[in-house]
């Protein structure tokens, strides 16, 4: 499998065709016609085709798809047919809510370990963790063979966070903290932009009313 | 102001340009050449001279940006210089972490209602709020002028709570569910891909650890 050409826009996507596959999987669908998966995704026959083209040829003709054998394949194309091993830093209500959530588990992000760098915070449990201080790091992440650092701090200790997940050898972190941070090349980095997806709300919204009005006056 | 025109990937790097403004503001600095703001921001001077000339004049010749002046035309240009009024739906970890997060508050954002199907939950107190049914979603969303709601149920009950809200004639939707929703045209909606964003990131560190295995067996 050639991963280097597949565009960022496809494995986003691939993201979308597997939710959808969860919803028709819950109501118990074994097949979905490529129709249906289309409608299911706002997009259209070709584009997804021509999106798992990347990874084998997996529609049946004149059917559709098999809906557990398509979401297999695209867990697979995604690398989340396994287990990733997490750790949390920043023992906040975020990080709360993320280590309760059952659906990370059920996706296969196992967060094995919490930390945070305020003392008055060690040593409570979150669920079946321990807050431990960030000098454990280096060693629990070598230990569990954690591969990925989850930061949930606030803005301004997120860059102390991904110092300290850099230095323990992570491979890749996610960040919940609303601000830019810095990390070597060789690690990867994502963010979640929950403020971005409230802004593009704000302003789409906006728009509509701004719209409405200039058509209520045009009348 | 001529919003329509504007593309949504702009919008998209205001939201960033805005956190980046952040940290300068936080650090104290009043004015960030265009080249540090470009180099904050993973961008070029050009995209963002180009972005920031959908919403008017903001340079200084020579000098670069006004860090205040900047964040305030940034604001208003997404339409978040003043309250959007929030309703949370789902009253779980997801819904209190939203609720204690002061970051939300700070950006304009204010949580005023909080509901949920599980009559267990009604009457429960998170913070300030007390959970409520969503029989009462209706009345408030009026008394209060609530413009946006929030979904943070597990993705088996997304859809209900996206009708109540869409029976409530709310503006638009957040939905934290992983999961899609269906809502009419009139009403906006916006995810946040916590998943796909985990996704992105196992995918990136297989794709890094292949090629570091490819280019071993080269050697």
């Amino acid at each position: 499998m050639k991963h280097r050409r597949i565009p960022k826009a496809t494995i986003d996507r691939m993201a979308v065709y597997l939710e959808v596959l969860e919803n028709f999987s819950r109501d118990g669908a074994e097949l979905v016609s490529s129709d249906q998966l289309a409608k299911a995704c706002k997009s259209n026959p070709a584009q997804i085709r021509k999106d798992l083209a990347y990874f084998g040829d997996f529609g049946i003709r004149g059917v559709g798809y098999a809906v557990e054998s398509l979401k297999l394949a695209i867990k697979r194309a995604l690398s989340i047919d396994g287990v990733w091993r997490c750790a949390l830093f920043g023992a906040g209500n975020l990080g709360r809510a993320l280590l309760g959530n059952r659906e990370f588990v059920r996706r296969g992000f196992h967060i094995q370990a919490v930390f945070d760098c305020d003392p008055d915070k060690l040593g409570l449990r979150m669920f079946h963790l321990a807050v431990q201080s960030p000098s454990r790091l280096g060693h629990i992440v070598k230990e569990q063979d954690i591969q990925i650092g989850i930061i949930t701090t606030p803005p301004n200790r997120a860059q102390r966070a991904a110092n300290h997940l850099v230095e323990a050898d992570i491979k890749g972190i996610v960040t919940f903290a609303p601000t830019r941070i810095n990390v070597p090349d060789e690690v990867s980095l994502q963010y979640v932009d929950l403020f971005r997806t409230f802004y593009s709300l704000s302003f789409d919204i906006s728009l509509r009313e701004q719209e409405a009005a200039e058509e209520q006056n045009a009348d």
